[in-house]
């Protein structure tokens, strides 16, 4: 389920309880998994992208939406600890997308399904009365033993990122402001996935929670607080960031991993990352044991008591 | 991908081929399949609903358009010879259509997930600027023995179908002609997923090729004998319908079975459906070896050319 709208998503759960699960997972993570054999497990997410809803059509080309639309949901698998392997694609397009917008869409979906050598196995196409419509659902495999929950966090945990948060929300900033074709905005068009960066965390076991970033801390970080039962406390002169902190961590769809880290294997994990990926994997906060369910931020040891809420769609 | 929309999806499928496809199925079924170990497969289906394309919102009430989101994709499991085990769903509403409408689609699409015990496991909510979108993903399981591909249609064989033809088609004529109480509008509102007959029928060696009627057998028996490289003749006095033959062949939204089956064993087959599930299953013609792309009508014998092309919704 998106990070929004947790009231209907909480009683969607409600009254689906009485069904038994046949082996799925429960709602709650990027993905849902089933073993399949072999101590192997499928994980599969499912994201939608609406016009004038997650994208403009003014704003962004065909091709950096195909892109995009496969890579959100890469992210979904990569934040499991899975490799992506295959995607469904469904697309409601209005007359004025199809031909050459629909063809660009596909050039752009068909890059990054090579680059990552996802395969298109299904799919829809369905005419539009309104704007465009964008479902892809991403299948994974891994190990069983390598998939990261939400629910898996200790307290004692360091919270870690990948990268550099708030570049996504700057680049929507600079849209929205006319300014198109700043690195900001175009990072914010094409989005990110950490594909080969999620399968390795995926294999490490002393990360324990894992989940990707895509309506900033402020708001996903809730999300392992409530699943796992814990609190968290962020500092926030750690925060990796070019922008301000406000929106390094209000910002949405950075679409970097957050983890959580076994605090007495973290520094060997750090260098161990930093000797594959040649990038920096940053200790932002810890994990306490108190849940009342908000974040305690400090500023340079000092606590303070921002109004942040994260990024909201819905 | 949908039974329609060829050229595009002939575009894709050439576009993609560069990438592996990892053990699953190319594009082509209702599902797509994989091995999941221990003799057993996973098929996966998708499907895209849009207001205004598929559905209007005053024709249809919330829970019945909750029920039918679910159904058609319980169909495209059914139709592969698996039973359905589990689904994603996804769902973009604009502010109108958030609240007791959302609550009211959730409950017809978790009774259906109830009748069929089918688990409800992930999924996607966002706001929409335009109509509804409703895009569901349905899992199935079987052995991966039992599974009925469009492509594995013989010369010889007896095409059969489930149930009668052509309800759906007149419900929707209902629809547009302001009378949506009829019985015809309720079976359009509802769809239908044969998911006990299919899954009977996979565990039967004797069915050869398996689809769902969607568009109606003059489009859809098509795809078998393209995927087969067959022909086919039908007997018009055989289709099984209480409206014209015209609307039973060329409507769209039947979720009805079509299946072709080893013409020595047919009768022994019909008699234990029947047996089964108290119900007919109808030959309505045979599979041909001549593959000119056209069907053969035949009206007691007599050859005919009328122009039917199947129902089309992109």
């Amino acid at each position: 389920m998106s990070n929004t709208e947790f009231g209907f998503i909480s009683s969607v759960a409600r009254l689906f309880a009485d069904i038994p699960r046949g082996g799925f997972d429960a709602i709650g993570d990027d993905c849902t998994c089933i073993g399949i054999g072999g101590g192997e497990s499928l994980v599969i997410s499912t994201d939608m992208l609406v016009e004038n809803v997650h994208f403009l059509r003014d704003a962004s080309s065909p091709y950096e939406l195909g892109c995009k639309s496969l890579l959100v949901n890469l992210s979904d698998v990569a934040a499991m600890g899975a490799r992506p392997a295959a995607s469904l694609l469904s697309l409601s397009l209005p007359r004025d997308a199809t031909g050459a917008w629909a063809e660009e869409f596909m050039r752009g979906y068909h890059d990054i399904s090579k680059r990552w050598g996802v395969a298109l196995v299904g799919g829809d196409t369905t005419s539009s009365e309104g704007g465009i419509a964008v479902n892809v659902v991403a299948l994974g495999r891994c190990p069983t033993e390598y998939i990261k929950r939400r629910s898996d966090a200790v307290p004692g945990d360091a919270i870690c990122v990948t990268g550099r948060l708030g570049a996504s929300a700057a680049g929507l900033r600079d849209i929205l402001a006319g300014m198109a074709d700043t690195d900001y905005a175009r990072c914010h068009r094409l989005g990110r996935a950490r594909v080969d960066e999620g399968a390795w965390l995926g294999g490490r076991a002393e990360v324990h929670a894992m989940m990707d970033i895509s309506d900033g801390i402020a708001s996903d970080l809730r999300h392992i607080m409530e699943c796992s039962g814990v609190g968290a406390e962020v500092h926030t002169e750690c925060i990796p960031t070019d922008v301000d902190v406000e929106t390094a961590v209000c910002g949405g769809e950075d679409y970097e991993l957050m983890l959580t880290v076994d605090a007495g294997c973290s520094d060997k994990l750090r260098e161990d990352y930093n000797a594959r990926f040649g990038d920096e994997l940053h200790v932002i906060g810890r994990i306490v044991g108190s849940a009342d369910g908000r974040i305690v931020w400090l500023d340079n040891g000092r606590r303070i008591a921002p109004d942040w809420r994260g990024f909201e769609h819905y």
